[in-house]
């Protein structure tokens, strides 16, 4: 496979940004020094020092060697570009696990044309582990060295691992729906945020759905994924780099299962 | 504080043994090596050739070292002392996060005499981090380097966060205790295995509410929670070092106020 804007320099820029967002994130996880903040009134979704940071410090690397580019992030909004390109960034994807000391957040970087993301970085600074997807395949690198990502092979869903971040998926709708196919796998697991999909990538697990996502939330797995041989729809068997509700599927034949039963909610 | 039977040997050989433990477990954790078999027919407890394997290299290190103490294993059952000392032992907690490749799963090595626990180790191979409690003080080492464990301020139930490993605890009536807590506390993540003590003793959460535990799942965290300034008891209040409910409080405040709570159930 190849794409006609991924290039050596892409890949250089990415990992720069990765860089960056680990240095500045690190020193905050299970620091005192968080100011959390509350961004949802009556809600929980806290927003740390860290969070901001780390988003200004990509944008920084982004103004320096992609100037062209569009960038779309979590923290500060979309600023335009000229090339057809953006960058979507989660600083920190999974806050809630940040502040609860869980290795399970990451930072998530992603390049999108208009048919969507064709690279990605989830990044899990803490445990030193950095997961990409690319035009010309997935690899990971951490505690134990580096290795191409390959998604596992098809098994039928009463043998499947399906993960999540919460029990209570999204709407209520959208719990009934993760339920019925939960109910249906072998084991499911919940917490996990973004590292749900690195695992996903790696052949470690065959589903995640999500539910109430944005499109900073999801664009990074989509790319590591599809480079590590799976699928990303949403529960109509559409694109899913908009956000909203998410079908992650290690191959064909396991996504066809799930769907079957996520269509009907 | 002190304890008669606890000396720099004790502390040697327990951390003999974790590095045993790693060094068995960490080639199998991702691979393509798990020989999983169920042991509980028509349930999904997932036993690897690595748990056995890494209990028997702790019982190798034992035998060498610590010949007169008993030894409860979780894959291997009990072996008879003569010391009034008991390694309680389970090789890896957290078989369904093991297998899934979540980082939460750990290795627990507690030493205990008839009161309970008084030293422990909840290790965690892939990461690198070894949280230790021991007569002395609680401490960590880590990719972050090494530092002491305290136990968070109080704080009222409201501002809380509280863990737990699976959604559906236990029996009903376990579930519906956890989550009487859990709807009054700030934030309920799920899926932390033993990591979820680790982080209690690390001052990143209030409380961790489990149920259906059995010995060799709870004493390693006893004893690194109590060194850390925590409290574990069962959701009586009573001694939780025998297994099945266990309330794990990260001050006397937030305990009593969990378990006034938990009492009803």
């Amino acid at each position: 496979m190849s794409h006609p804007s991924f290039d050596a320099e892409v890949r250089r820029v990415a990992h720069l940004m990765a860089d960056a967002a680990r240095s500045v994130i690190l020193p905050f996880f299970r620091g005192n020094a968080l100011d959390t903040q509350s961004k949802l009134a009556g809600g929980y979704d806290p927003v740390t020092v860290a969070d901001r940071a780390a988003e200004e410090a990509m944008r920084k690397v982004l103004a320096e060697h992609r100037p062209d580019d569009a960038v779309l992030g979590e923290e500060f909004g979309h600023k335009a570009g000229t090339s057809g390109l953006t960058w979507v960034l989660d600083p920190i994807d999974g806050t809630r696990g940040f502040v609860s000391g869980t290795p399970t957040w990451g930072v998530l970087i992603a390049l999108s044309d208009a048919d969507g993301p064709f690279y990605g970085i989830i990044d899990q600074p803490y445990i030193g582990e950095r997961f990409e997807g690319a035009p010309d395949g997935a690899r990971m690198t951490g505690p134990l060295g580096s290795r191409e990502l390959h998604t596992i092979a098809p098994r039928d869903l009463s043998a499947a691992i399906i993960l999540t971040t919460f029990p209570e998926v999204g709407s209520a709708a959208d719990q009934s729906g993760f339920q019925a196919v939960a109910s249906k796998a072998q084991l499911a697991r919940y917490g996990m945020d973004c590292y749900g999909y690195a695992l996903l990538a790696a052949g470690q697990v065959d589903l995640v759905v999500e539910a109430g996502l944005q499109s900073y939330d999801i664009q990074a797995p989509i790319a590591v994924i599809q480079a590590a041989g799976g699928i990303v729809t949403d529960w109509q068997g559409g694109p899913a780099h908009e956000g909203g509700r998410a079908l992650a599927a290690a191959n064909r034949e396991i996504h066809a299962q799930a769907l079957e039963i996520l269509q009907k909610y």
